[in-house]
């Protein structure tokens, strides 16, 4: 009989926000008229700019016209798209990165789990904790790991622990690790990385020919001029990182969909013949062979993301949302709990009141504030007595959730 | 430094279409006047249906409407196009599918290689020659061949040979076989399998507990009522097949994109440890993980495929670009050219003429008729002296690179 991939079989439960999802609907079930308010999942929740859906709409009587008519695609995405990227988010920001390394794509989730294909099983890895599961999942599927422990921390992989007594930025390992998932804004915490911090970790990616996998999907949030977009911005950094990035929650797109990834072309790695090659033509090739680029409709919509309108659009939402975070941060602070993140990120990072583990938090706050929220202890080990609150909801979801939890929770 | 996956090194050349697009390119650039016609891939050319643009653009009226906004979707696509598909696809033509067994994506290829993510790397594999090359491709960098030897085949692969010699269907193997990978209609070759030769298959599949990768891609193009459009149509299949399909060719989806994959939940893998594990299960878990669903615009163009208008229209498009097949069949054949395929599948299976090679005949008809195809060899080296002509064009392009042709190489 065939034969499956066992590593699967090493996975945890379930992937944390379809965990969440069936808790929800478990309650929802029971308690059918229940006031539900969701700020767990990191969805926006705000109309998709005018900007964009007028882009949409025009692309698709491109595609009733037979001489505007689009087929298949370049895998990598449309040129002037990959153009206006490698303008607005890099070259204007003082980052080299050039069009032609620039790749679309559908997600950034899906690309953060696919560059594991071009890479070799015998790197070792490290990853913060808390930390986006995806992250290790793809890795424990891919079969980089061991067996998880009780903790639900895999064999093989180096956690770097992410806490309040760091500032929430990972400590760099004193050894050698091959690959490191970094990410800034980083969810769950709404940390970010200075420019210090970051060129810390390029130092030693450069010195130990590590790669960085940066994830700077929520760069968009951040309102401190002082703290870097994107990896680029920091010298050496063409040289040890991969950037993934997203549309999905500057310009709402996490129903549309469309994300980007960066591969320089000065980016190597080693073979087993000890020679460097390409990660570049390595991407190129597995996009080409297990890909078919992004919709037309799609990527005629996120290039209006840089029309002058679409900025404006897009500013505005993130304002909107950032006012959400401010909201949260200052009830659960007014209430007495202890928070973090939420000033350059759209994630408010909260200790738990009372001493409760995530996931009785997550209960408590379901079933007397019908509000959800994200246990920290889905992140990672060192996430348990934190929980993740998102700022994508309504104004009047957001007042009127903070209201009930700050009435039932208030120190 | 990071270790790469080597098995990207033992990839031949260029997959094959990036290749021709090369040739052309280079032919254009020196010939920038000569009117191209192109038949080479298998790309669409008409508008898409009326009914699928109206969806997508109310669908987009939809997202900019903050009570009918969708962010994140189902990965697996939403309930209500599933149940379309199910019922319209599958249950219309008696075959025992759920909605739920069904996983929209957004695309064929990227399914037909993503599905080894959930399959272990020592399984015996079988593929036709000639054949659909990313099949092969991505074996090869997951690991699962060894080193190409001169004709490009991969050590590790059982090749089936398919040709005029056995009516282009291939031989059931002696040995067994873990995966075999089916197209039919087929691509390249045009020809389909009759109900027997598939159920010879599911047999042949159950006795060994082989799994059947069957791609369905061009079933719409099916004309005679004799011949099964879906794996599930044979007795058994739910125990051994997974079925791949797309909206690409039969509403015109290529650059729009989505598709599907069936994965029954009776089907099993087996277990390092020798149990029985659910193959939906671990595909389910693969697409929460590292997919995060087709855009919402783009499955309601999918479901309103399954609307009356859009049945009207995608038979339509069906059966003009059939008549296309139809004409270069004819044209080919009065010019004394042995031709295969081409009447239930939009390929026209051409031997070269005077004994030329696949790609020499390539090269001859680009320089002096300025049309495109595609070499058979590009396809396995059985394909070698054959050459795929796509149906994909408007009626006059047709006409046209068929007069051409038939001037040019009349026996």
């Amino acid at each position: 009989m065939a034969r499956i991939n066992d590593n699967y079989l090493k996975l945890k439960a379930g992937y944390l926000f379809p965990e969440i999802a069936r808790r929800v609907n478990a309650f929802v079930e029971e308690n059918p008229d229940a006031p539900i308010i969701k700020l767990g999942i990191g969805d926006v929740t705000e109309p998709l700019p005018q900007a964009c859906r007028d882009a949409m709409v025009s692309a698709i009587a491109d595609m009733g016209d037979r001489s505007k008519f689009k087929g298949y695609g370049p895998e990598q995405g449309y040129a002037w798209l990959r153009e206006a990227i490698a303008k607005h988010d890099f070259q204007a920001r003082g980052c080299d990165i050039d069009a032609s390394e620039i790749f679309v794509s559908d997600g950034s989730k899906c690309d953060c789990g696919n560059i594991l294909d071009i890479l070799g099983p015998d790197n070792t890895i490290a990853v913060t904790d808390p930390v986006y599961p995806v992250y290790v999942d793809t890795n424990v599927m891919a079969g980089n790991t061991g067996d998880a422990n009780e903790q639900g921390e895999y064999a093989g992989l180096t956690y770097l622990p992410i806490s309040a007594d760091n500032s929430f930025t990972a400590e760099i390992p004193s050894e050698k690790v091959d690959l490191i998932y970094l990410c800034f804004p980083n969810n769950p915490t709404g940390a970010v990385a200075t420019k210090a911090a970051l060129q810390a970790w390029v130092d030693y990616a450069r010195k130990h020919g590590s790669l960085l996998l940066f994830d700077a999907a929520y760069e968009a949030f951040i309102s401190d001029p002082e703290i870097p977009h994107s990896i680029y911005e920091i010298p050496g950094a063409r040289e040890c990182a991969i950037e993934f990035r997203s549309f999905s929650k500057n310009a709402g797109f996490t129903g549309t969909r469309c994300a980007l990834t960066v591969v320089p072309k000065t980016l190597t790695g080693k073979a087993a013949d000890g020679s460097d090659v390409e990660l570049w033509k390595l991407w190129n090739r597995r996009q080409s062979t297990k890909f078919n680029g992004v919709s037309y409709i799609v990527q005629r919509g996120a290039e209006a993301v840089y029309s002058e309108a679409g900025q404006a659009e897009t500013r505005a939402l993130v304002s909107f949302y950032m006012e959400n975070a401010k909201i949260i941060r200052e009830q659960l602070t007014a209430a007495g709990l202890e928070v973090h993140g939420g000033t350059n990120a759209p994630y408010v990072w909260v200790k738990t009141p009372a001493g409760l583990s995530s996931w009785d938090f997550f209960d408590q706050l379901l079933k007397t504030c019908h509000v959800v929220g994200t246990p920290g202890s889905g992140f990672g080990a060192a996430g348990e007595g934190y929980f993740r609150i998102s700022a994508f909801n309504s104004r009047e979801n957001v007042n009127e959730a903070m209201q009930r939890i700050t009435e039932k929770f208030k120190v």
